[in-house]
């Protein structure tokens, strides 16, 4: 049947919208396959490839150890066998442990449910706390996969424009959007795409009017904080954890950049324990789990990222990159917010279309991500999870590619 | 917010449904919970534990070997990076080449897509061919939670009645049910909870209807085949590869039974060559994915898999369970149907109800799992995935818990 179109009509369009969804292909995904082939004819060493967040460091030889002393010695049996379906009890306790030793909340494995990757966090999230035409409300400049991941639960997405001086919270434009209708507020810090940590001053303020927006409409307004570049924050930064500041916070992390993981698709949802029903609240994953088919991420991949929840792969490297591209671009000339952490930085083009921009830095083998479908147009992306030595070779390519387009 | 009960009144309802949803226990979970209890006042080797189907025999030693030799030299970013949204490329190749090899039909890796285990194969097929509002067709009796699986994607799951006397397939029931509103019939061979395999005859006669229906209504109706099971098929019995029947079949496989590894979520959905827009659906279980937070199964694990794929743990021991099994029932004047394949056997409990019936087995420290949720009443399934040593201890406990309770 070719969905949409049959006698049915009309029946079939949740399908034709899946079917839809093929024909607008993703710009970074473009940019990625283009470096790809590029590389091909000039060696991959000579591409400048700051499309993709993918991380450039190892996971620490701690997890590889573990891994291979399970597999060694463990009954496979019981190392393999079902988890529960909110994780395994043992790792929900050493995951409450370690966030209520880091950050001081008592959490306690009753409000840990382990999920597949931030993605697998979110989508337990949306659909906890959203009904189908419900609004979340999101803050440009945001991850564009945050679009499908809310709006296929049937919740809707809403993006409050960006506050481009400091990539902090627009709050006038938040507080006009902030209405009846939205159940959730989610946030992104460390930000991808702008590098940007909200500061403590940004987050009370945030949650000083959820709180009195919540009052006024009489329903819970929760916040949905994607968390999994928690651990890249650069020297001198101030980090300030989400959840202290918010009773209804629903925490979503990952592994994959903090270990190096993403393959391996391990995260957890945290609730606050102070959140309203927050027990039950994780007990509902479970359920949402089986209409989505989810059922916990891998076993043996839980029991090992328990053993090394403190460590971080060697994350200075970011901070590296990060102090050598937004050197040369401020004596290039660029307007750039500095990064607090993440593998991104977020400069405006040198023209008011960054997909010109980003189109022209092509020739000079430079792959950078315009920013129209992360909510800034006007901007460009980097992601600069890869060698140092290849930042500092990319650098001169940035020189030139700035003189020789914009007479800098 | 107490959802469901806030000013917004209905605006809650679909949370509320998971809310709901916690009322509900499992019987099989409650029977598991008390099993362990009492294992733990009697030693769980008293307990004769036919609750749960959890593989009893070891993943086969080359997957751990394939295991620990990629942990211990392979480069730890490529191993444990992102897998692209369809499956690792080279993985779907080698489980298209299995396929082909194995069953003579063309498949090739566009035709497949890596999944989560069953559930989140599943849950990509359901989405893939219906709209809320839409039915899928099952056959009683059959796993309960393909009621959760579909009903939470707002299609509606429709329960064929079982044919009791051989637990093949209810056609006079079946032809009836299938209106024009049903877009897949969902079928699990070798079955659970029956251990039943459905025969060739049968297939040829599901698929025939099937075809006549399609023609009749206009619109295709997918066949979409759950066959976790395949590779547990007994000495004799004919196993038909059901995909072979019907061109619009939508295959949904996990390794969860086959290499015993249900906790580490690996299987596929494979759709034949021969289905219309075969290749179109297969991209778009990657946009399904971002609704569902799904993003493919964990890729350490696709890799070492596809290592193994001819390969199966020691199936022979539920053989060996099912005879032992089998005889006694039928020399204790149970109705019980010999089952070809699984680790399930489906007798008829000894009064009407087997909800009565499997409380007073508790007293013998049998743990019997009564049909009701599996849409067959009055019957009982027992998991054989243990020991044949405690099998026939057992079996002294079913002889006098017989004897003594219904004097036979």
């Amino acid at each position: 049947m070719d969905a949409g179109q049959d006698a049915k009509g009309e029946k079939h369009m949740l399908v034709q919208k899946y079917k839809d969804m093929l024909s607008k292909k993703s710009v970074i995904r473009e940019l990625s396959e283009f470096a790809t082939a590029r590389g091909q004819e000039i060696g991959y060493e000579n591409v400048f490839d700051y499309s993709l967040g993918n991380p450039s460091v190892p996971v620490p030889q701690a997890f590889t150890d573990r891994m291979i002393q399970m597999l060694a010695t463990r009954d496979p049996m019981e190392l393999h066998g079902y988890s529960p379906s909110l994780g395994i009890t043992s790792v929900r306790e050493a995951v409450a442990a370690s966030l209520e030793q880091r950050f001081g909340i008592p959490y306690r494995k009753e409000h840990i449910f382990m999920a597949s990757g931030a993605a697998g966090a979110l989508s337990h999230a949306f659909r906890l706390v959203t009904e189908p035409g419900d609004e979340i409300l999101t803050f440009a400049p945001y991850f564009p996969e945050y679009g499908p991941y809310v709006n296929l639960t049937g919740a809707v997405l809403k993006v409050v424009p960006p506050n481009t001086e400091t990539f902090q919270i627009n709050f006038p434009a938040f507080e006009e959007m902030l209405t009846e209708k939205v159940m959730a507020v989610l946030i992104n810090t460390p930000n991808n795409p702008s590098g940007i940590v909200y500061s403590t001053e940004t987050i009370q303020k945030l949650t000083d009017i959820m709180r009195r927006k919540q009052e006024e409409y009489g329903h819970e307004i929760y916040l949905i904080s994607d968390e999994p570049y928690r651990e890249i924050v650069f020297a001198g930064v101030d980090n300030p954890c989400v959840s202290k500041f918010y009773d209804n916070t629903i925490m979503c992390y990952s592994f994959s950049k903090s270990l190096s993981l993403p393959g391996e698709r391990i995260g957890y949802v945290a609730i606050n324990p102070a959140c309203k029903d927050a027990e039950t609240m994780i007990v509902m994953c479970g359920q949402i789990s089986r209409g989505i088919g989810h059922n916990c991420p891998p076993s043996i991949i839980q029991l090992a990222v328990a053993d090394v929840l403190d460590k971080t792969a060697d994350l200075s490297v970011y901070e590296t990159n990060m102090n050598l591209i937004y050197d040369c671009l401020v004596e290039l000339g660029f307007t750039v917010v500095k990064p607090g952490g993440t593998f991104y930085i977020f400069p405006k083009a040198l023209e008011p279309d960054a997909v010109l921009f980003c189109n022209k830095a092509k020739k000079y083998d430079l792959i950078l991500v315009p920013a129209d479908n992360f909510g800034a147009p006007g901007f460009f992306r980097m992601a600069y999870c890869i060698s140092t030595e290849k930042v500092k070779r990319s650098l001169e390519a940035l020189r030139k590619f700035v003189e020789q387009e914009y007479g800098k």
